[in-house]
Protein backbone atom coordinates (compact mmCIF):
# COMPACT_ATOMS: atom_id res chain seq x y z
CA UNK A 1 0.00 0.00 0.00
CA UNK A 2 2.59 2.85 -1.11
CA UNK A 3 1.82 5.89 -2.83
CA UNK A 4 4.29 7.16 -5.84
CA UNK A 5 3.63 10.74 -4.48
CA UNK A 6 5.18 10.11 -0.80
CA UNK A 7 9.13 10.63 -0.84
CA UNK A 8 8.81 7.94 1.93
CA UNK A 9 7.02 5.18 0.38
CA UNK A 10 9.78 6.09 -2.74
CA UNK A 11 12.32 5.78 -0.46
CA UNK A 12 11.37 2.19 1.32
CA UNK A 13 10.61 0.50 -2.28
CA UNK A 14 13.90 1.71 -2.84
CA UNK A 15 12.61 3.93 -5.84
CA UNK A 16 14.28 6.93 -4.22
CA UNK A 17 17.61 7.42 -2.72
CA UNK A 18 18.37 7.36 1.30
CA UNK A 19 20.88 6.42 3.48
CA UNK A 20 18.99 3.47 4.60
CA UNK A 21 20.36 1.70 7.66
CA UNK A 22 17.93 -1.01 8.46
CA UNK A 23 14.61 -2.74 6.97
CA UNK A 24 12.31 -5.32 8.10
CA UNK A 25 9.10 -6.10 7.34
CA UNK A 26 7.39 -3.87 9.42
CA UNK A 27 9.47 -0.63 9.12
CA UNK A 28 12.03 1.24 7.49
CA UNK A 29 15.07 3.29 9.50
CA UNK A 30 17.04 6.13 7.22
CA UNK A 31 19.49 9.45 7.82
CA UNK A 32 16.93 12.57 7.59
CA UNK A 33 18.19 14.14 4.81
CA UNK A 34 18.66 17.35 6.87
CA UNK A 35 20.19 16.08 10.14
CA UNK A 36 19.77 18.68 12.75
CA UNK A 37 22.08 16.34 15.15
CA UNK A 38 25.11 14.20 14.34
CA UNK A 39 22.36 11.55 14.98
CA UNK A 40 18.86 11.61 12.86
CA UNK A 41 17.48 8.92 11.66
CA UNK A 42 14.55 8.28 10.95
CA UNK A 43 12.22 5.07 11.55
CA UNK A 44 8.93 5.08 9.14
CA UNK A 45 6.23 1.78 9.09
CA UNK A 46 6.19 0.19 5.40
CA UNK A 47 2.79 0.81 5.24
CA UNK A 48 1.57 4.30 4.18
CA UNK A 49 -0.08 6.09 7.34
CA UNK A 50 -0.46 9.77 7.37
CA UNK A 51 0.03 10.45 10.85
CA UNK A 52 -0.47 9.31 14.63
CA UNK A 53 -3.93 10.69 13.99
CA UNK A 54 -4.67 7.43 11.52
CA UNK A 55 -3.88 4.96 14.11
CA UNK A 56 -5.59 2.38 15.66
CA UNK A 57 -5.28 -0.28 18.28
CA UNK A 58 -4.29 -2.90 15.62
CA UNK A 59 -1.27 -0.17 14.75
CA UNK A 60 0.05 -0.98 18.39
CA UNK A 61 2.85 -3.53 17.35
CA UNK A 62 4.09 -1.99 14.43
CA UNK A 63 4.32 1.54 16.48
CA UNK A 64 6.18 -0.23 19.47
CA UNK A 65 8.44 -2.16 16.39
CA UNK A 66 9.05 1.47 15.92
CA UNK A 67 10.57 2.37 19.25
CA UNK A 68 12.74 -0.77 19.57
CA UNK A 69 14.07 -0.11 16.72
CA UNK A 70 14.56 3.01 17.61
CA UNK A 71 16.35 1.43 19.81
CA UNK A 72 18.57 -0.58 18.66
CA UNK A 73 20.18 2.42 16.54
CA UNK A 74 20.86 4.13 19.51
CA UNK A 75 22.72 1.78 20.29
CA UNK A 76 24.69 0.96 16.69
CA UNK A 77 25.08 4.34 16.48
CA UNK A 78 27.11 4.78 19.92
CA UNK A 79 24.35 6.91 21.52
CA UNK A 80 22.30 5.00 23.99
CA UNK A 81 24.51 5.59 26.92
CA UNK A 82 25.23 9.39 26.06
CA UNK A 83 21.49 9.72 25.27
CA UNK A 84 18.87 10.04 22.82
CA UNK A 85 15.57 11.93 21.90
CA UNK A 86 12.25 10.39 19.80
CA UNK A 87 9.70 12.89 18.38
CA UNK A 88 6.76 12.38 16.45
CA UNK A 89 5.13 14.96 14.88
CA UNK A 90 1.64 15.52 14.08
CA UNK A 91 -0.22 18.45 12.48
CA UNK A 92 0.94 21.97 11.82
CA UNK A 93 1.65 23.53 15.34
CA UNK A 94 3.94 20.64 15.32
CA UNK A 95 5.25 21.31 11.83
CA UNK A 96 4.81 17.79 10.48
CA UNK A 97 6.20 18.20 6.60
CA UNK A 98 6.12 15.02 4.99
CA UNK A 99 2.81 12.82 5.81
CA UNK A 100 4.16 9.37 6.26
CA UNK A 101 4.52 8.68 9.71
CA UNK A 102 8.05 8.90 11.06
CA UNK A 103 9.85 8.54 14.17
CA UNK A 104 13.04 11.17 14.42
CA UNK A 105 15.59 9.92 16.37
CA UNK A 106 18.29 12.64 17.25
CA UNK A 107 21.27 12.16 19.39
CA UNK A 108 24.93 12.90 19.26
CA UNK A 109 24.73 16.07 21.43
CA UNK A 110 23.22 17.57 24.62
CA UNK A 111 19.62 18.83 24.34
CA UNK A 112 17.82 21.59 25.69
CA UNK A 113 16.40 20.29 29.08
CA UNK A 114 13.20 21.63 28.30
CA UNK A 115 12.39 20.74 24.92
CA UNK A 116 10.12 22.90 22.91
CA UNK B 1 6.29 -4.24 39.64
CA UNK B 2 6.30 -0.98 41.56
CA UNK B 3 8.75 0.85 43.47
CA UNK B 4 8.34 3.29 46.58
CA UNK B 5 10.75 5.57 45.51
CA UNK B 6 9.64 6.23 42.23
CA UNK B 7 7.21 9.24 41.99
CA UNK B 8 5.79 8.01 38.55
CA UNK B 9 4.96 4.38 40.23
CA UNK B 10 3.58 6.37 43.33
CA UNK B 11 1.05 8.24 40.86
CA UNK B 12 -0.09 4.98 38.71
CA UNK B 13 -0.92 3.35 42.41
CA UNK B 14 -2.53 6.78 43.61
CA UNK B 15 -0.47 7.44 46.63
CA UNK B 16 1.18 10.62 44.80
CA UNK B 17 -0.78 13.13 43.29
CA UNK B 18 -1.76 13.67 40.08
CA UNK B 19 -4.24 15.50 37.42
CA UNK B 20 -4.76 12.09 35.85
CA UNK B 21 -6.85 12.27 32.56
CA UNK B 22 -6.45 8.39 31.44
CA UNK B 23 -5.99 4.75 32.97
CA UNK B 24 -6.44 1.10 31.91
CA UNK B 25 -4.42 -2.04 32.41
CA UNK B 26 -1.50 -1.14 30.67
CA UNK B 27 -0.64 2.63 30.94
CA UNK B 28 -1.46 5.59 33.10
CA UNK B 29 -1.62 9.53 31.60
CA UNK B 30 -1.51 12.54 33.63
CA UNK B 31 -0.70 16.32 33.01
CA UNK B 32 3.26 17.23 33.64
CA UNK B 33 3.54 18.50 36.79
CA UNK B 34 5.48 21.56 35.09
CA UNK B 35 4.08 21.78 31.83
CA UNK B 36 5.79 23.78 29.15
CA UNK B 37 2.60 23.99 26.83
CA UNK B 38 -1.05 24.64 27.07
CA UNK B 39 -1.27 20.76 26.78
CA UNK B 40 1.25 18.41 28.22
CA UNK B 41 0.29 15.51 29.37
CA UNK B 42 2.81 12.04 30.30
CA UNK B 43 1.72 8.43 29.21
CA UNK B 44 3.48 6.21 31.27
CA UNK B 45 3.42 2.16 31.34
CA UNK B 46 2.25 1.23 34.81
CA UNK B 47 4.94 -1.10 34.72
CA UNK B 48 8.29 0.54 36.25
CA UNK B 49 10.84 0.11 33.40
CA UNK B 50 13.74 2.78 33.51
CA UNK B 51 14.10 4.08 30.05
CA UNK B 52 13.57 2.83 26.27
CA UNK B 53 17.49 1.27 26.60
CA UNK B 54 15.01 -1.40 28.56
CA UNK B 55 13.01 -2.10 26.28
CA UNK B 56 12.78 -5.54 24.53
CA UNK B 57 10.79 -6.76 21.41
CA UNK B 58 7.85 -8.18 24.35
CA UNK B 59 7.39 -4.62 25.36
CA UNK B 60 5.91 -3.26 21.92
CA UNK B 61 2.47 -4.07 22.15
CA UNK B 62 2.23 -1.39 25.18
CA UNK B 63 4.80 0.89 23.35
CA UNK B 64 2.94 1.08 20.54
CA UNK B 65 -0.41 1.53 23.05
CA UNK B 66 1.47 4.59 24.94
CA UNK B 67 0.96 6.02 21.37
CA UNK B 68 -2.46 5.35 20.29
CA UNK B 69 -3.53 6.29 24.04
CA UNK B 70 -1.75 9.53 23.42
CA UNK B 71 -3.68 10.22 19.97
CA UNK B 72 -7.14 9.57 22.32
CA UNK B 73 -5.72 11.96 24.80
CA UNK B 74 -4.51 14.72 22.00
CA UNK B 75 -8.11 14.13 20.36
CA UNK B 76 -10.02 14.64 24.07
CA UNK B 77 -7.96 17.78 24.48
CA UNK B 78 -9.05 19.43 21.36
CA UNK B 79 -5.76 19.34 19.74
CA UNK B 80 -5.35 15.96 17.29
CA UNK B 81 -5.87 18.89 14.18
CA UNK B 82 -4.17 21.96 15.26
CA UNK B 83 -1.32 19.21 16.16
CA UNK B 84 0.67 17.88 19.09
CA UNK B 85 4.57 16.56 19.27
CA UNK B 86 5.36 13.03 21.03
CA UNK B 87 8.73 13.11 22.74
CA UNK B 88 10.36 10.40 24.62
CA UNK B 89 13.59 11.48 26.48
CA UNK B 90 16.16 9.06 26.90
CA UNK B 91 19.91 9.38 29.13
CA UNK B 92 21.95 12.66 30.00
CA UNK B 93 21.79 14.23 26.27
CA UNK B 94 18.37 14.11 25.78
CA UNK B 95 17.75 15.48 29.81
CA UNK B 96 15.70 12.32 31.01
CA UNK B 97 14.71 13.33 34.54
CA UNK B 98 12.63 10.93 35.96
CA UNK B 99 13.95 6.82 35.15
CA UNK B 100 10.23 5.73 34.29
CA UNK B 101 10.01 5.53 30.69
CA UNK B 102 7.03 8.48 29.97
CA UNK B 103 6.18 9.82 26.94
CA UNK B 104 5.17 13.45 25.98
CA UNK B 105 1.88 14.89 24.66
CA UNK B 106 2.80 18.25 23.84
CA UNK B 107 0.33 20.66 21.64
CA UNK B 108 -2.11 23.64 22.29
CA UNK B 109 0.63 25.81 20.62
CA UNK B 110 2.93 26.45 17.73
CA UNK B 111 5.95 24.38 17.38
CA UNK B 112 9.42 25.52 16.50
CA UNK B 113 9.70 23.22 13.02
CA UNK B 114 13.45 22.58 13.51
CA UNK B 115 12.43 20.73 17.08
CA UNK B 116 15.82 20.84 18.95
Amino acid sequence: MHTNECIFCNIITGQAPARVVYRDQTVTAFWDARPIAPVHILVVPNQHIISVNQTVAAHEPMLGHLITTARQIAIEQGVDQSGYRLVINTGPDAGQSIFHLHLHIIGGRQMPFHFR
